[in-house]
């Protein structure tokens, strides 16, 4: 474990192999600590590395400053290694954390589908891991066309999230989400909006957006943010929509 | 730029963002860096990344002993940013190289088929990424099967690559290859071996190699290297791939 600079052999830099997680802090409260601290742990089970879940927990605690809206983000590497791929037997993994101010979001998304597919053929797909690139060229495909952010298919087209947050969409007064098995983070947002709004899971196309009322991002740090502009068409904002950003915002 | 360690708000370490190279050095002599440092220049294009070429090599040159057999690990980085996936403009990429001893292999690989895909749907996978835990995942997937290397298909269902190498193949005496558009970096020894003994670059299932009379991985440290297991079908030594293997020794 180290709270400083990361050494050049750590895996983490070098591949990738690692898992992370961002929450909010508000003046010193991680209100959502246990829940990311329960996904890094199944994630380290998924990657098959161990995982402090005490050292991480007070990381976190510690990065927290005591006043001030903050994103908190959790980062745990494979720890060093050797030359190629092989993880040394046992791994150590080294943990840090670390906080950046976070004000709320408060203007709606614009979004594009990017060209950058998810790989709903790893587990990695499902995790929030250090392997974080195709996210970081869908979100620049999205900048590059001036807009905020990106809606993700997986290689069979289907709907997985967007480049930073899950997605959700209204059509006939019903409620969606991509099923986990598309590619999917099962999002702490989602499944507390799930949780008194339940969405039908589902393996939709890319025209299910372009059919819906609405559609919205969620994640930890933005709780709902509804979609103004998806392509070329503009979206008024929906009232349930509204109702849910202010029922989950912190 | 930095040739110590890498401070904590790296995109590399971060978000996996950045390119690397391993290249051979043998006795202070990098044969093939000119070609190395032709690949990241294109991926850095492919990135939208700054690429300083003359630090580069420079680095390279530096780190590699003046006798000996070594692997030279060239890493590039997207350098430091802020939180979250948005780039800083312009990005400022940090490059270190690092040498490691790599005795040449002379065994031959027993190879199992992952379950973990190659996301062809993405532009790094016809790059070498620091994002890699895909490939991570499917070594892990052949050690825990007692086997030395992975074979990974695409989401397709067609072969890619192996977890560390480009794979080809004979079949009724021709030579075989997966298309690059299947998920492939276009790897150095692979065009090298191309160059003389031109392959087939095909879409093709796993049902291939197991067809095949004989199996083969190249990269630029092991050369050729013949498949003696796929799965539990076992595969003589075959006299073409011994004379690819002795042709292409370094």
């Amino acid at each position: 474990m180290s709270n400083d600079a990361m050494p050049q052999d750590d895996r983490g830099l070098l591949l990738g192999d690692g898992l992370f997680e961002t929450m909010l802090a508000r003046d010193g409260v991680l209100p959502d600590l246990t829940l990311h601290l329960d996904r890094m742990a199944e994630g380290c089970v998924a990657l098959g590395l161990p995982f402090n879940r005490a050292a991480a927990e007070a990381l976190c605690r510690e990065a927290t400053p005591a006043t001030g809206r903050f994103a908190v983000r959790l980062t745990l590497t494979a720890g060093s290694g050797g030359r190629g791929l092989d993880r040394p037997d046992p791994p150590a993994p080294r943990l840090f954390a670390r906080a950046a101010p976070a004000a709320p979001v408060t203007t709606p998304a614009r979004v594009v589908v990017a060209t950058t597919r998810r790989n709903e053929g790893s587990p990695a797909s499902r995790l929030k891991t250090l392997s974080y690139l195709d996210n970081v060229l869908a979100r620049n495909e999205a900048r590059a066309a001036g807009a905020d952010e990106a809606v993700m298919l997986n290689n069979r087209g289907e709907l997985a999230c967007a480049a930073a947050a899950n997605l959700f969409w209204l059509e006939g007064g019903r409620l969606f989400t991509p099923r986990l098995d598309c590619g999917v983070l099962a999002g702490i947002t989602r499944a507390r909006l799930m949780a008194t709004h339940p969405a039908e899971e589902v393996a939709a196309g890319v025209e299910a957006l372009h059919r819906a009322e609405a559609v919205f991002l969620t994640n930890s740090l933005i709780g709902v943010r509804p979609v103004s502009r998806l392509g070329e068409r503009a979206l008024e904002p929906h009232a349930l929509v509204e109702g849910l950003r202010e029922a989950l915002a912190e």
